[in-house]
């Protein structure tokens, strides 16, 4: 049994840099045909030369492969000379609350401040996506960021917004009040609870930002997904981290889901007897909304289980040592 | 300035063997005047045979210490003669529901079939000591089995009943409505939350069952127990792993607070400028529940601060290079 995926996309994407990124990047080439790279890096992607360079070594990193890198600034304040240039390079900008995850610290700090900015963006037609969280308590923080995207949704009707990683019910009440607000859903948390980070022994490897939430908002999101909701994409959110820096008394926070994303989701839709709704969830979805055009790439799995590697070099993947029914099929095979 | 701890008691302590049990042993014989320890061994403690061994293999560990250690047998189906046999060596049975924390295997699956054995400790007067958790969601859990708690209080009206380490404000109303129910307090769930273990980086050395709940639990636990509640008895859950437990894929809960334990509670209540419920708290509650007369021993602390090490030997304790305002006295300095 043969699954074609056409034109995946995977809309939140961690590449990292340096040896990291010549790991895990050819992952996400080989399975999707473009991703939105997140721009939090060491020292944040927050100008165009810094972007420049950065997509020159992605696309080094991707070698033969098709995969376009629709590149991210680090939200800051821009003026409208910036943004002009910039727009045409960028699929938007990534807005990060400050310290509110791995390496953020360059973040927003006070949220009356950045109307000026947000109103350019609005002008000129830049998305702009954002790590909505607050720094209250951790099962709490996404739904008490929610007031900041209905602000700004209700003040900005034109801009589009794009909630990342959205791992409430209540966030996705409010795709419904707002046509502008679109949202990324990883592979992760339409998998896993806090029950299976931290119910039996504790597991370094599914702590991420946000945390996997409760068994009904698992639900919810999957409901939501899986019925094909007009306005959720796909973002994986891969974000690895070498085990030194999971195995260890501070763990960063990331799951490493890109060797895994597509031929775990094909399982999740198959079981759920909904793979007509995977087009819309990996694809045509973002393609609507970001009104991008990305290259055309089929990507061919096949209904053949596999072990997933307990590591791959330095980095342990999610699923790792798990069975999954579904994966790629080798380029120019049957 | 000094503070004398007049026959302080760690009424829920994990001493485990071997190695392990020479390493902790005498940080809780130097601070406490005795200590109830937890019965889940690798195998578990429940017959007589086993428990002497344990107290003997714990009284050589505590050296010249005084500390008196009160043994639990593990819960299972015991018949009134072993009870009998039992019931002046031991403070009471200790039952944990299958599964739910470390070497709780050998646990209670199915809570219809304990009665027979739960109405002879009512009618011996031996006190049930519970780990009371359901298998559900993490955040849940305390909260799910406090209808188990109800109905045996109920059920059996002189039957002495310990809610053990509890965390949530809704476990505190249970001993307003029965005589017959106690509960001990952590060290750990009087100064964390789910956001010290999991709100920045993951920290394991704090990972414990069970989990450390919400800033609005954690209040009520501290008002209840500052405020001196007569039911509540301190009992620290130390739980030493050693760190290739801790630091990996697959991380033990339990958290290692006997090296700080009285520090740190003297620090807490002096803080709230309430030293004075300190006793009821650390000594005399539990007396008075438990109908005990442990040894006296007066424990002196000195407000002089020190650091707490990064690890004992395999260990990392709690409170790990933080620094505590207050510091046992050496015997036999002024």
């Amino acid at each position: 049994m043969e699954f074609i995926a056409e034109t995946p996309l995977d809309m939140h994407l961690h590449l990292r840099e340096e040896e990291m990124l010549s790991l895990v990047t050819p992952f996400s080439a080989e399975q999707f045909a473009g991703g939105v790279v997140m721009p939090n890096l060491v020292e944040p992607v927050d100008s165009l030369d810094r972007l420049r360079s950065y997509r020159s070594a992605i696309q080094t990193a991707c070698g033969n492969a098709v995969f376009h890198p629709y590149m991210t600034l680090f939200f800051r304040d821009y003026s409208r000379q910036e943004l002009m240039t910039a727009r045409d390079e960028i699929i938007g900008l990534k807005l990060y609350p400050a310290g509110i995850t791995t390496q953020s610290e360059a973040g927003v700090r006070d949220f009356n401040r950045i109307e000026k900015t947000v109103a350019l963006l609005e002008e000129l037609d830049i998305p702009l996506l954002i790590h909505g969280e607050t720094a209250g308590f951790v099962m709490d923080r996404e739904k008490e960021f929610l007031p900041v995207y209905e602000r700004l949704a209700g003040a900005f009707p034109r801009l589009r917004i794009v909630m990342e990683h959205i791992t409430t019910s209540e966030a996705l009440t409010l795709l419904d009040r707002f046509d502008n607000v679109a949202a990324t859903v990883t592979l992760h948390h339409l998998l896993i609870t806090l029950d299976d980070m931290a119910g039996d022994l504790l597991r370094p490897d599914l702590f991420c930002k946000p945390i996997a939430k409760t068994p009904r908002d698992r639900e919810a999101l999957r409901r939501a997904v899986l019925e094909g909701h007009p306005r959720l994409m796909f973002g994986s959110d891969s974000a690895p981290h070498p085990r030194h820096r999971k195995e260890c008394l501070d763990c960063a926070a990331g799951v490493f889901s890109a060797p895994v994303a597509l031929p775990a989701l094909v399982q999740l839709f198959e079981e759920a007897d909904c793979l007509d709704k995977l087009p819309a969830f990996i694809s045509t979805n973002a393609q609507r909304f970001y009104r991008i055009s990305p290259p055309a790439k089929n990507v061919r799995l096949e209904r053949r289980p596999w072990q997933v590697p307990e590591h791959y070099e330095t980095v342990t993947p999610f699923l790792a040592e798990k069975t999954i029914a579904w994966r790629l099929k080798p380029s120019g095979s049957d």
